[in-house]
């Protein structure tokens, strides 16, 4: 049996790689060598990079904590707001280059892997009903602004935030998270 | 002297593999198999393939036509949704496998290659400084409903834009796109 922490390793060394470098600029090798380990170890834990990917996706996933999404403790904008800070806040820790996982997968593996593809779309989906019912929850309180369905309104956001965190990559800065906050309070809060 | 054609047949055959493939996923000898011409051939028209990406966006932003969002024959707001149109109607030929390529080359690149990502930072600035001139002659003419200021609304949307066209690239289907035409017509129009 190989040990679980080698494959803890590995598992951190292609999260590191593939925010770096992207997927198809990440050898096998180089993960080994981010984890420390020989080359041959990789495939004693996965059987291919594409099934590492997928378990750097559940890492990722689970980093998002959007079971804080149901935190009844705070009003449902405030908690919708204090989530999307939650995530720039992880994304200002490396200076903005590392964009977001799903949608770094979904641009450069859509077309290559079906089965990343749809890895990232049940993520993207999964998060967007997170959203989404919070957005439910503010309607129901009458503390949703927009005449938008709530359902459209989750979705366009998950979106416009993908679509931020982009624009952040290649400006390396904040200004574009900024961008989408203010325009957040205008839109729902 | 290279014939120019060659060097056109190479350039299209890049918009075709770094569509489908990516930057990484691509090698010289795809594109040279992709135009039919030797891959030797190729170094003669381009120093690298990054190179080689600096005219694919050139490429690229002319097929944008921006040109358009400056046509007073159409009222500013719907001049600004017939852009988007368009936009969309391009990715739709695609079945919305391509992605826009500034996003593509942004999310794979910007940590990779400062020369890319300075050319995408350039290229969304532009296009956002067009959009948000329609948006400034909507709000002269009062047919801006948010009160959000021309210049934010004008950055968020391209970004939003961005962020669609991405989970358009994951789902393979309108919806995103449609998603986002709803929202520009409660915020905008």
């Amino acid at each position: 049996m190989p040990r679980p922490s080698v494959r803890e390793q590995l598992v951190e060394a292609a999260v590191e790689c593939f925010h770096e470098r992207g997927f198809n600029g990440t050898g096998i090798q180089d993960i080994a060598r981010t984890a420390g380990v020989p080359k041959g170890s990789v495939y004693n834990h996965f059987d291919s990079k594409e099934a590492l990917a997928g378990e750097v996706m559940d890492r990722y996933a689970a980093s998002r904590k959007l079971e804080l999404l149901h935190d009844e403790a705070l009003a449902p904008v405030p908690r919708l707001r204090a989530h999307f800070e939650y995530l720039a806040a992880d994304l200002e820790r490396f200076s903005y280059a590392r964009g977001c996982m799903f949608g770094n997968f979904g641009t450069e593996l859509a077309n290559q892997s079906d089965t990343v593809r749809t890895q990232v779309d049940a993520r993207l989906d999964a998060w967007t009903s997170a959203v989404t019912r919070v957005l439910e929850e503010a309607r129901t309180v009458g503390a949703l602004k927009s005449p938008v369905a709530a359902e459209q309104l989750g979705q366009f956001l998950v979106n416009a935030w993908e679509g931020a965190v982009l624009r952040a990559k290649v400006t390396r800065d904040r200004a574009p998270l900024d961008n989408f906050f203010d325009v957040f309070d205008s839109l729902v809060a």
